[in-house]
């Protein structure tokens, strides 16, 4: 097993590598910006480190499929800037804000497509249940931003439903990340399916805590300004929550400070997050987070690792949930 | 070998039968939708059909990945009409133009997914070699569709632009749905090229021909309103070799008719057609779809079928290069 910081070295070098200077410029353009936009290329460092818990041979039969399921994650996020109207990204703008929405559109395709052709490097005995698998996983994100967007039109909606919508929107990657390395990996069908389910609570608390951090993080930290959820009425984990535990007086409170528009911002995000506060909304979701935590590691002790292996996963565990950005 | 029209009973009983009736319905209507609208489905037909020309066992192996090319196909044509500001197809609303730009952005990824969820339905010992081919052919198709928007912002393109453009946008697909059929077939790969260079000629010929039908076609059997593409200052194969023809007076005339707005509808398509007539655009194309025709044939000779084969695949370039719809 080599160590984590040889493992993000793989995965990062192979990123640099990947060149789209190719004609016609304006479809490719776009698509060499968006990854080089950077990130945390949590979804390929997941992919490799889950294999190299079975296999110290990581070569490109490992490295084309986790490069696959980056290059799919920011295509999503091209096409969901477009749809949530959002103009900047990791402080830079976003690829319609620079090159148009019909490109965007357009190079996000080709990037849906580059995924695909990264998927084709798993070798040739695994390439069908790779396939599958991505299928599985990508139309499930699809379907989870649809719920997002469905969302959008309905005043309140329920913990099972925001927890769905995450589930699929976020989970289903981070999960079919560790997924596909051990799938790749050919490990045993129980052992897939444990690893599988650590990287859905995984994904779940990673999303929690993205929720946590847009109201209460750090915004040197974070990178982004802070209470951006609350300015849009974005339905988090901590609205979901606040409106469910809100009494009728304060649900009317709430929904008079979600009405103040972009004039009223500093005064909108104090409201809401005192109200968060007040109802413990923020320290509910603190213990999800924990709770998230600890089921991922129950279902790694149902992959009976290595001492070293689990030791592993814990950590990358740590660093998505007990994060500060 | 079974008759052709045996062939598209399969091919539209295996499209009607595929059902979005799920969830969320906001993401899966607009699928069910965009292929409830018909069309020519030519490209599952040429991929059954040259499968069929080796191959009398016709079962979910094949059907599957012919779903595939026509649910990718419908997927491009959903996010080209919204880059293209197209409100009818087929003489119905288009996709974003009824469910909104958001939703055909979405349901449109969701399709491209849904056509490798049908290619993953090939053989497994194939299934490799399909992704493969899918893949140059789909991002093909994406660099034709970035190559014609390209050309909007040129004033005049050569003929050799053009058919590059037609290539890609067109003649890979059909050419990639003949070549499809081949593969699966495990033919021998002189065998798979020639069909797919018939294919590529068919493509090419079935794109000037529909250009042609625009301008030249009957309203009636046509099925849509004629001189479209002159209204639109559309880069066709007519005006480009128009502007190859025109002398300098004439090539003024033509700049002028162009700058004609929608209140000038009649008279700028009165104009530009008499000016394809007098310059002998009009025959030329005639002319380039009979050459396309022609090539194909000699493909086919290389590809050495029995004569029944030879005379199906003959018949089908004639359905898609002498065609008046």
């Amino acid at each position: 097993m080599y160590s984590q910081d040889i493992i993000d070295g793989i995965v990062e070098k192979a990123l640099r590598s990947q060149s789209f200077d190719r004609e016609p410029q304006n479809l490719y353009r776009p698509v060499g910006y968006m990854l080089g936009l950077g990130g945390k290329h949590l979804r390929p460092r997941l992919c490799v480190t889950t294999y190299n818990l079975f296999n110290d041979r990581i070569d490109d039969r490992i490295i084309f499929p986790a490069l696959a399921l980056e290059t799919f994650h920011q295509f999503t996020l091209i096409h969901d800037d477009i749809m949530d109207n959002s103009p900047t990204r990791r402080g830079q703008p976003t690829v319609y804000a620079l090159y148009g929405t019909n490109n965007a559109i357009l190079s996000g395709d080709a990037m849906n497509i580059l995924a695909y052709q990264y998927l084709a490097g798993a070798p040739s005995h695994l390439v069908g249940d790779a396939l599958k698998l991505f299928n599985e996983i990508s139309l499930k994100v699809c379907e989870g931003q649809q719920l997002d967007m469905d969302f959008e039109d309905q005043a309140v909606i329920t913990m099972d439903e925001y927890m769905e919508m995450i589930a699929l929107k976020t989970g289903v990657l981070i999960s079919g990340a560790v997924k596909m390395g051990a799938l790749l990996a050919e490990i045993p069908c129980d052992t897939v399916d444990a690893l599988a389910r650590y990287g859905m609570q995984a994904g779940l608390g990673f999303q929690i805590a993205d929720d946590y951090l847009d109201t209460f993080g750090d915004e040197k930290i974070f990178g982004k300004p802070i209470g951006g959820d609350i300015v849009n009425n974005k339905k988090t984990w901590l609205l979901v929550e606040c409106q469910r535990r809100a009494s009728e007086s304060e649900k009317k409170k709430l929904a008079d400070l979600l009405k103040l528009d972009e004039s009223h911002r500093e005064e909108k995000i104090e409201g809401v997050r005192n109200l968060y506060i007040s109802l413990g909304v923020r320290e509910g979701a603190d213990k999800a987070i924990m709770a998230c935590y600890a089921k991922a590691l129950e279902a790694l002790d149902e992959a009976r690792l290595s001492p070293e292996g689990r030791e592993r996963m814990v950590i990358l565990a740590d660093q998505m949930l007990h994060r500060e950005k």
